[in-house]
């Protein structure tokens, strides 16, 4: 049944994430045993990716495996939590060892990068499917949730959104760019860069955090909703990369911006008395975030333009489906 | 993408495992903030099951379900731990509302017999494949190992092997038994009960514990591998169920408690000096487990039958294929 699950696992994993002092045992036993820091909250989740759900079928092995943990990771910066251990179950219509190893370099490279060890794992025979299972801690009741926000918050998100939408597309070749813009979005679909750093700073200043995976609107949505309030989002304030730009015309990238998926950026609400010492603090130019609305009395996400509310529906796929 | 994530995990599995004052914030964030015992080790484990390889598609889904926990918190028994948090990785095909609800009850109740809270998860849709997480506990250093099993020690396995292939081999109308045993080796592959109080008694006398879940001779062998040390099996000690006997004879029931996967049972070594206290304060008639042989200088796994080395090959399903 199992695919050699303990030497692929070993073979591939083990020695692919950081070493950290505070596994005591990883992969190769029936379970991991593990050290959390004394009097930290643990700050768990798990997020699966489906071939040809998540990723496309000819995807590059290591963007599958950067990935399958970069989603996870940014579950984990919208908690404001530090990330420390990744379990890995993997299922794999074969074992080819050159699809592993570019798979397992490409999901090592970003855990070292975060200082997350690979402490467990099972690899099975099926349909290509990657669930990882990330653990991190946060200060005791110090993680940074979804609810928490209040009427006259200011909302923030990081980066530029819409950006790997416009990739995706691309790589569904339902798009073509000027040159110059191509590599850039490519990537920003491919290669997320989950907003860690970000996060535990925040953990500091915002009421509210989620990260941004299914759409801004949306997601800005679920914080609003979590938070019983309402979230209005300023169509001109959207952060728009110049390569979506490019791409797509002004109208067209804020479109997507609003609407587009898999950004893996955080949005989240600070209280106004707060904002000033955000600013300062982390200054948005060098960590990369941009005031994009408010959170107001009542419920619902709205896009207001020129003072009034959009119509806005979520079609910003249409622009080049 | 999701398929409605958050409002199907929400609706069918929020309040379906046990409630546990530990758990800060459960379902429906980004992560989940659980709060760790002081001073424990944390235990995590994860397994996945796949339609076709680890239950057979047309299976009830309540057995689905009590498996995709059952086999982790078999995992965490054979380290010692105790069990507390699981988070579930559910990808399906389409979300039909009947399956989900008895696939959320198989999971559901097992989980509270074992305290499990269930914290978080991720619906997807694709192929059926249910992978689990579980976190315990277990006193800072104390956790059971494979390794740690010395030349001299005696061997113990918990329940009654084979039985589950059995009841596999009957699932796959591989097998015709007699109308009393059927009903329990059935139950015995689709409900399996994994050790978890057992397996917690024993961080005071093991030297070294696993699983059984994929046929006894080999776990044993990984147990005396990671102990760099022989195992040797006595073929008239192995502990056979009536059912099985029935089902197969004498030397068919033997050769399957040998060879048989599914069985979820724990297998443990004891040094020599610890025996008697074992037997005392755990009475084998009542925790339900039997001497099967000892570990020896050496390496490899052997069967000895009437004073000899068995030539012992894979082929215990032979006797229903």
């Amino acid at each position: 049944m199992a695919l050699s699950e303990t030497s692929l696992i070993e073979r591939y994993f083990r020695s692919g994430g950081a070493q950290r002092p505070d596994v005591a045992l990883g992969i190769g036993d029936d379970a991991a045993i593990l050290s959390p820091p004394a009097g930290s909250d643990l700050i768990a989740t798990t997020d699966t990716l489906v071939a040809g759900v998540h990723f496309l079928s000819g995807a590059p092995p290591a963007a599958i495996g950067h990935r399958a943990l970069a989603v996870n990771l940014s579950d984990l910066a919208a908690m404001g939590a530090r990330p420390a251990w990744a379990l890995l179950a993997l299922t794999l219509p074969e074992a080819r060892e050159a699809w592993l190893a570019e798979f397992a370099a490409g999901l090592g490279a970003l855990a070292r990068e975060h200082r997350v060890a690979l402490v467990g794992g099972d690899t099975t025979r099926g349909p290509l499917c990657v669930t990882v299972q990330l653990l991190g801690f946060a200060p005791p009741g110090r993680a940074l949730r979804r609810g928490g926000a209040r009427a006259g918050d200011v909302l923030f998100v990081s980066g530029s959104p819409g950006d790997a939408a416009a990739g995706l597309a691309l790589e569904q070749q339902r798009l073509t760019v000027p040159a110059a813009a191509r590599d850039y979005l490519r990537e920003r679909f491919l290669l997320p860069s989950p907003r860690v750093a970000l996060g535990e700073r925040l953990r500091d200043y915002a009421s509210a955090c989620i990260d941004v995976s299914d759409g801004l609107l949306g997601d800005a949505g679920k914080l609003a909703q979590a938070s019983a309030v309402a979230v209005e989002i300023c169509f001109e304030e959207l952060p728009i990369s110049e390569e979506l730009e490019a791409a797509l015309g002004d109208e067209g990238a804020r479109q997507l911006a609003l609407s587009g998926g898999d950004d893996y950026e955080l949005c989240f609400a600070v209280a106004p008395a707060r904002v000033p010492e955000l600013l300062a603090q982390l200054p948005p130019e060098r960590w990369g975030y941009t005031r994009i609305g408010a959170l107001l009395p009542g419920s619902g996400a709205r896009v207001v333009r020129g003072g009034t509310v959009m119509e806005f529906s979520h079609s910003g796929y249409q622009h080049f489906s």
